[in-house]
């Protein structure tokens, strides 16, 4: 196993709510009332940073294993700041994305502190979504105009 | 409403499973067989790639209300692609992360395509998702060691 591909396929229900298949999982996305949604699930945002928190968790392990550190328990807070105004519209001085994000990672752990450290130095060189927050990723967007009656 | 935070708060289960609560909803992350997990939940890579989708559902239905261009169904599938050497240790040659993600985005519209892909061009400059796929965003991590005889 080297190179892998990940893929979701989503169906638009309305102009907030979007019905993602993930393999044989569900993932609904929609936004808060305050965004024109209805917030019948977690929106956009709060997808990439809980992506971000599973991916910190599964290679925090593995790094953890290989350091010999056990980790009795880990939690994971992070938030995101943004300028609304570019993604509505209002002016374009902004970025449209996140600002920044800030991550606390609290471990009971046995190991000392310059050991969770280093750990955590590891961690970031090799979590592969940290890796696409913080460095420029190529994305391709294609649109088909499909002709159809069954709309 | 300018500056907007969106904050979540994990709790690790085990090493590939990750309880997220996100507001008032909860986002399960774990990994498939391959990745050593159990397969119960979308995991962190399908999670960046719905995210990325619903924000483009969101926005696309925006920016369509400005050009007056009637969204009678949307589609949007996504694929990325990595390499699992690093962060698996086994090499660190490549990025740790998605090296391309892929975006088609099927439309029934009575737009023509020139204005569809119009439209496409603008809900780039918007998406605050695809900002930060394709530019840098600051990241900053911080570790804590707790003491507690609770675990």
């Amino acid at each position: 196993m080297t190179e892998m591909k990940f893929a979701i396929a989503g169906e638009s229900r309305n102009a907030t709510h979007l019905d993602v298949d993930a393999g044989r999982h569900r993932v609904v996305v929609d936004e808060p009332i305050e965004l024109g949604g209805n917030k019948s699930a977690p929106n956009p945002f709060e997808y990439i940073l809980a992506g971000y928190a599973g991916c910190l968790n599964a290679v925090g392990h593995i790094v953890a294993r290989e350091m010999g550190i056990t980790l009795h328990k880990l939690s994971i807070e992070m938030s995101g700041t943004l300028n609304s105004n570019r993604f509505l519209g209002r002016s374009f001085e902004e970025r449209a994305g996140f600002q920044g994000i800030e991550v606390d990672l609290q471990v009971y752990s046995d190991s000392d502190s310059e050991v969770l450290a280093r750990w955590l130095e590891v961690v970031e060189t090799r979590c592969p979504i940290y890796d696409n927050l913080v460095n420029p990723t190529p994305v391709k967007l294609n649109v088909y105009k499909l002709e159809s009656v069954y709309y």
